[in-house]
């Protein structure tokens, strides 16, 4: 695919934008600041991603863009069931671990900087953090149909559960600087796998 | 105790800054914003609370003895063991519940706020959630010892996972308005204990 120039500086001008947000949250980013680092005019930044909210939105989309890219999507092409759950949480994992020291999930923070806000901002993360809730269930209950989690399961509170363990990890990297973090998600993991599992 | 006019006029500040920190987040606050709600001049403000971060400093360690009070007192007067872990992660569940809607608990929205900003309010922060995890890593060993939880249980684990389904309770209270996150953070609850409980 080939980028127009225009769509060139619009793709530079949200991907300074997703790097400002990782560094010091949404919250902090405005069309002065992003067009500073980029090199361009406020107007010139104006004109091509629209107001600050806009541009907050924009940031999101492409970072949820890049997590669908390089987490969700690889994950899905594991085997479904268990397979593919484990993988899809792993890599989940990985991308809060993966990102380097000093930034945070975008949706993961942007849920507590914009959860009393109403808005479009908070309105896409909570789509964003909607959907993984939604992929984590599917896979809970593709694995019930496939026979390896029991029929009994709950998908819904699974899907809860193991959020759960990727905020706790994200906390403990992120504020404590904790690396046992990976160590203790996993076993929170494994344990609650062990406990739905159709035994043998 | 008898509170000179002085003392009175440093409480309702600090009063009136940790109500703005839960409506609106720890960064919102400034001494101007907290002297408008008083009615006390930025410089009336200034010489009995310091500077921005001394103030939010101040309200931090304000919030977090209210928790101490009504949240972990409480709990610790129950008998020692798995009674008192019960109720001290109960007690924790329901403070995240009873703060009013739109308010956030200031340890778990600061922890995100700040974790990437070195200073007394993140060292705050970090004191405040490290001070609850002990607690409970103190609660899950008493139980151990008292026999009620198997000897093989790791204290530190258990409350890095009592703490993350705290965490994904307030995410989904908070972000998603969903009502059942007390069901599912009660249900994970008792799983975890159910696997870790002595039997019988």
């Amino acid at each position: 695919m080939e980028l127009s120039k225009a769509g060139l500086t619009h793709a530079a001008i949200v991907d300074a934008g997703v790097a400002m947000a990782q560094e010091t949250g949404l919250e902090s980013l405005t069309i002065g600041t992003v067009a500073e680092r980029v090199g361009l005019s406020k107007s010139g930044v104006f004109s091509r991603v629209g107001s600050r909210e806009e541009l907050q939105v924009a940031v999101l989309s492409e970072y949820a863009r890049r997590i669908t890219e390089r987490a969700l999507l690889p994950a899905l092409r594991a085997p479904r069931g268990l397979p593919r759950l484990r993988t899809m949480w792993s890599s989940w994992l990985d991308w809060v671990r993966d990102e380097k020291l000093g930034s945070s999930c975008l949706f993961i923070s942007g849920a507590v900087e914009y959860d009393d806000r109403p808005g479009p901002v908070r309105d896409a993360v909570f789509a964003g953090l909607a959907e993984w809730r939604r992929q984590f269930a599917r896979a809970v209950r593709q694995s019930i149909d496939e026979g390896h989690l029991r029929p009994e399961t709950d998908p819904e509170q699974i899907a809860f559960e193991l959020f759960s363990i990727i905020l706790g990890a994200h906390n403990d990297i992120r504020l404590f600087h904790d690396a046992r973090a990976f160590t203790r998600a996993r076993a929170a993991f494994d344990r609650l796998l062990a406990d739905i599992a159709v035994s043998g």
